[in-house]
């Protein structure tokens, strides 16, 4: 029978055999986070325990299973996806406004009785979280039981660790020898009193030790752990991924390779009275309990992740060089599409294979930075659109063509978004595309206190928006690394998500502006720039950043509402054509050319 | 000799005696913080104990006092002063950027030894601040004891609390009856399944029993107590403070009046099992540790911080009424200043005293909202500054003259900073009284969305200011009671601060807009209204909120920089002048109308 295959029966069954073995171990309650040990943003099959258990197929959700209820809390974001994934599971949606909520935590306090004890595995628990979570069922006298791992019970055909070789990000793209981020790190580590300290953030592992990796879609990253003492490291990795010749290198460097299932081990064979640091945003209960009582540990944001979101002068120059081809790549994807429209048909997954077949013919390209969201018209108006073969629009009549992509070269990571008329857009779309544009260039144009708290600049890029009576439900930017993740801390323009306390502005990070409009059932608007913070004014009031709008690539002047532009906003977006047009024309020609050069004629006052 | 009554060995003694109460209690450390057990902005004499023992005499400051050490953290607002008067107390002057800093936490957490004891008077602890010293200390397992008040041991003719007498605030004024507010109170307390809600705060009893006092400067408050349960409501006050007739009156309406001291026992004599909302920001550790361990406490924002921030229509009406007679007060008191100067010898004092004389005049003025700011040129620098007989500047030459006042009416708070040329303001000066201008202006355009957290508007504010590499170190805005604290939460349009947590905008909150640019030694330009939020659009990106200026009282344009004003800011300027002009002009006449009408001509674009 067809049924007997069907994915709700497996997800029953898979719910049942949880609560099985929760009853083995007398839980009131188990807890299934969409997380690693790692914390990561993408996850590795081995830990997508959440998406295996319940078929939601998002990034980011919390799974609660007690003996009689199974709820999954999911963010705004996913709401709709959430609502057709979960049909007939039995598992109730429970709606969230934003990732960080802390729903689920609350839902846990009323509805477990005095005296239960909830479950997780820790291992897959930040310590940070796992604190909220212990503080709020103290007050009923629950239990938070952490060293159990129920899904390596049932999850019988459990995929392994990825088992991807990793290589090195060598000079010139690497600015700085892994000997001098060590030093660095370890003089940092002295100043704070420590004489260890581990981390397992991978971004913040790749650029220590200048290793790259392939274990995890569009982050160039590898699963690992790191121990960096005062004489020796370990790198703690799945056996097979450091090829022979590298690991004599890293040998060599005082750097030793030992198995990921170790971690643990070494983490408990601590010397008593050493000091060790970690950040407890960036670790996981699990390995946290794994270090003995009499190790001292302090608590502190990863330096690492400090340096890293800072860049270097050398940095930034190979980043304007990776923008530069990137905008390039642009050009010759626009000039395609316009030329190809109303010839060849094209739907939302040939822009995808377009866009990316642009950027791979660059130099130091490596691979997209993340999945291309291209929607068309009503497609647009959902912020984490994905086509997929199965589902997608033809882009044909008109209105707005949104695409979010990006790139990864070894000298930088790009991510833009640019919405392109299709035919002739309304009044209401232009209406729209300028209100977002008048908040990139509100934004893009400020000048504020370094070491101001980043968040309080959100307000700025949605002002003209918000004076139009209309908002949008995400952040309006995120740092991004360097041949990295896209999605990089700490600095974060975002009044939504986990307050991270460490999110001051220095000169050389790297963050995006991406405002928005989304008209559900319509279109959606959203124009992105990377920006540079660099020095500007420095005087009596102390000193001050700008932004260096990174991105190169024309806005689309057939989008723009002229009446709700003032002139100092014309002149901005006149300037910064101009400078696309410089930078862009020598890497390109023939259509790609005529194109740039057509869409970055200077608009009249 | 002199030297013997000298304030240096006063201080001295008083510390020395401190420490000997300190060695009977084994006590590694003293707190002692700048606090009421009401957790005022302005304490009663009694509870001036940080400046008794000294000298200091700014109103917010912690005092460390250890066998060895004896340090004032201090925010930088007050430096200047507390290195002048800390001079040969042999008190070390500890500075901390903000009031909200932990420093002094961090102090105690790095010098007092591993299983020491702090001491410090529970009763004028808040609950939180509380939290943040434990949590602190156990980490080096240094015991907390809250339950001493060595200031009772040491300091001998210590005041009594005040006796000023306990009044109504009637109809019409007070739009909203004693009986309404309590039954709104106990269907909140009823839906959070409390039984008995604590108050503590001032403006919370003064708001929920329409009454009001004078047991400190500037607040119409008395000093209280409440316990209210779902039959019966205890006053804690001390004697003689309220009339027979209002005790027989309230008793009638089951208030019953009890002697202030007996606070705690009622505390600890509430029922076991039944439950107890207080709020952990606005109670203290000392009457929390009174409730006995059986009763169930539930900790939330007191319902009633929320329902006075909400003005209702009927207030907000009268506070309009208000802010004409305060701005026709204002009117007078600038055409007085207008005629005098050059004519007579006008100081920075005899501006407080013109200016207040003003106000009396005015139906409903009750009394100062807060102590005048009169600062002329470098005095204006001094956000706090304040004139005295003893020292102050007079009226002369050319510059700027900042006044920042407010009154207390029956029928309304304000507060205004205006900005005025004397002689001709330099090119400089006119400047940065444009740009100023122009924060105040952008924010008050704003549309915002309902709910939003009051804290991410500051930006809006700043970023002209920012623009020139200018900041200012004061939040932007505060909210503001009705006919009660001029500084009223929870509503806070600022990045300094506690960060309070229930900060959300919502309709008929009232909160000031007051950017600021202070150049040490020199100038000082501020320019303060008070705002409404009033409701704006509604539609498919939710419910939005704008502000209506309240403050009625032109703005300088003798000192406006036009080449750096857009058209939409001069047209923004206008039609203020306008409004100002069409609302003031019934209630002034002679020299005060000829002004008004002189000083609201439009400027031309």
């Amino acid at each position: 029978m067809d049924t007997a295959t069907s994915p709700n029966i497996v997800i029953h069954k898979r719910i049942t055999s949880l609560r099985l073995v929760m009853a083995q171990h007398r839980l009131d309650a188990y807890i299934v986070p969409s997380a690693d040990p790692h914390l990561s943003e993408y996850l590795p099959e081995r830990w997508q325990s959440r998406k295996w258990l319940t078929g939601f197929m998002g990034s980011v959700g919390t799974l609660i299973v007690t003996p009689t209820f199974a709820g999954l809390w999911v963010d705004s974001r996913y709401w709709v996806q959430a609502e057709a994934e979960l049909t007939g599971t039995g598992i109730v949606l429970m709606k969230i406004q934003s990732a960080a909520s802390n729903g689920h935590i609350d839902w846990l306090a009323e509805h477990i009785p005095v005296n239960g004890c909830v479950g997780v595995d820790g291992m897959v628990l930040g310590l940070t979280a796992a604190r909220a979570i212990e503080q709020a069922l103290t007050i009923k006298q629950v239990q938070l039981r952490s060293d159990i791992d129920l899904l390596q019970q049932i999850w019988l055909d459990r995929p392994n660790l990825p088992t991807n070789a990793v290589y090195e990000h060598v000079a010139p793209y690497a600015t700085q020898s892994r000997a001098e981020k060590l030093a660095a790190l370890r003089k940092t580590m002295q100043e704070k009193g420590a004489d260890w300290h581990f981390v397992s953030t991978l971004d913040d592992i790749a650029w220590l030790f200048n290793l790259r990796g392939a274990d995890v879609s569009y982050n160039p990253v590898f699963v690992a752990h790191a121990l960096i003492g005062m004489e020796q490291i370990s790198l703690f990795l799945a056996e097979g991924k450091v090829p022979a010749d590298l690991q004599s290198k890293l040998a060599a460097e005082g750097i030793v390779i030992r198995p990921y299932v170790e971690t643990s081990t070494a983490l408990s064979a601590l010397p008593i009275d050493t000091t060790l640091l970690i950040d407890p945003r960036r670790v996981t209960l699990g390995l946290r309990q794994a270090v003995p009582v009499g190790v001292k540990v302090l608590e502190a944001i990863n330096p690492s992740t400090f340096s890293k979101s800072r860049k270097s002068d050398a940095e930034a120059s190979h980043v304007r060089q990776a923008m530069e081809q990137d905008g390039a790549a642009l050009c010759e994807f626009f000039s395609w599409l316009e030329s190809t429209l109303g010839r060849e048909r094209i739907t939302e997954v040939t822009i995808d294979e377009q866009i990316t077949a642009a950027r791979a013919r660059r130099p130091g390209f490596v691979c997209p930075s993340f999945a291309t969201i291209a929607g068309f018209n009503a497609n647009g108006a959902m912020p984490h659109y994905r086509a997929t073969p199965a589902s997608h629009a033809v882009i044909e009549g008109s209105g707005l063509l949104l695409i979010d992509s990006g790139g990864q070269y070894l000298n930088g990571t790009t991510d833009i978004t640019r919405v392109v008329a299709i035919g002739e857009p309304s009044a209401e779309q232009k209406r729209d595309f300028t209100l977002v544009l008048k908040g990139t260039l509100a934004l893009s144009c400020a000048q504020f206190p370094l070491g101001l708290k980043a968040p309080m600049l959100d307000a700025i890029a949605r002002a003209p928006i918000w004076a139009a009576g209309i908002d949008y439900g995400h952040g309006t930017g995120h740092g991004v690394g360097y041949f990295l993740n896209v999605h990089e801390g700490p600095q974060s323009i975002s009044v939504y998500g986990m307050p991270e306390p460490h999110t001051a502005m220095e000169a050389g990070m790297i963050t995006s502006i991406e405002p928005g409009i989304y008209r559900a059932g319509k279109w959606g608007v959203r124009i992105e720039n990377l920006v540079l913070n660099v020095p500007a004014i420095s005087g009596e009031f102390g000193d001050y950043l700008r932004f260096e709008t990174l991105t190169l690539c024309p806005i689309d002047t057939r989008c723009l509402d002229r009446s709700i532009l003032r002139a100092d906003e014309i002149d901005w977006l006149n300037h910064y054509h101009a400078e696309v047009r410089r930078r862009l024309q020598p890497l390109v020609s023939g259509d790609a050319l005529a194109w740039l050069l057509r869409h970055t004629a200077p608009v009249e006052m």
